[in-house]
């Protein structure tokens, strides 16, 4: 039953979303006793150009960086 | 003012969508007697290699299925 | 593996919910071809303190409408 | 540690998510006394074909009024 | 169209959500040119028992500085 | 920069949602090589009446097994 949505900024790898399925999984199963299927992950790109911290678009500070 | 997100792992088509919306747009107005208008209805494809169950990535399952 | 969630200002009745449930799961199931059992749905209330159209929080468009 | 996620209708430029970040970002900031680095905002963007209201996807009536 | 949720640590009072929703609602009439009424904000509070940074619930970073 | 999402039906106790945290945490560090204080966790509640799966809200189907 648990549903979990992982949102990261883009650029991450299959392997890493797989190592942290793996991880957070197995300590929903053990903290929260249930099946190992009832557990849900999402994870949610958020392209560079979508997402801001402190009044600038990731993308702006990349572009103001350079 | 029901806004309606539907998650979905990708692949579905567009005559799928439109009848979706439909059914759920009706079943929402007949029984909360909202106007028509007033619902809003996202869908939002999860890519298979971003949803995992059972601690395997969607992408991954059909991988080790060859 | 649908997973649906339903916001709505507050103030629904369970037996509203209960048959939202069955007439969306019932669409779904039949519209994408997927068992009765993968369908999630989750209905989200939107306190009237919490939730704003047109500028106005719903708690105080009802206040000045007084 | 706001947290605060604009859903659109697809279509929208860069410069209006970076003058949308600044008006929020400053709003956020002043109204409730946060440090400006706490301030995350997310764009997200909802294709045509993924979003209806009354009913019709935005792209079926887009089709409809040709 | 644009529908907006704003996720907020709890505390904070109905004139803050009043003001933030004067604010963000003038932003996206004036930056996107949608009418006042297409838009929507949902305000989400999220118990400090609910929200976690740094390894730590809220709740739990509050005890520890006793 | 990651923010985690995990819905779980309520019941949980604070002694669960701090361990989730932790291990959560300590798992996107690693694998992501974030900084410890950039994850945001949050925890979300989802009451008996208000989730549903194979059509019958949570609170339904303990009512009929009684």
């Amino acid at each position: 039953m648990p549903f979990i949505q992982v949102n990261l900024v883009e650029g991450r790898t299959e392997e890493q979303r797989e190592r942290l399925t793996k991880a957070i999984t197995d300590a929903v199963v053990e903290i929260l006793g249930v099946s190992k299927d009832s557990v849900w992950i999402e994870f949610h790109d958020m392209p560079k150009t979508h997402f801001a911290t402190g009044g600038v678009l990731r993308s702006g500070s990349i572009r103001n960086a350079r």
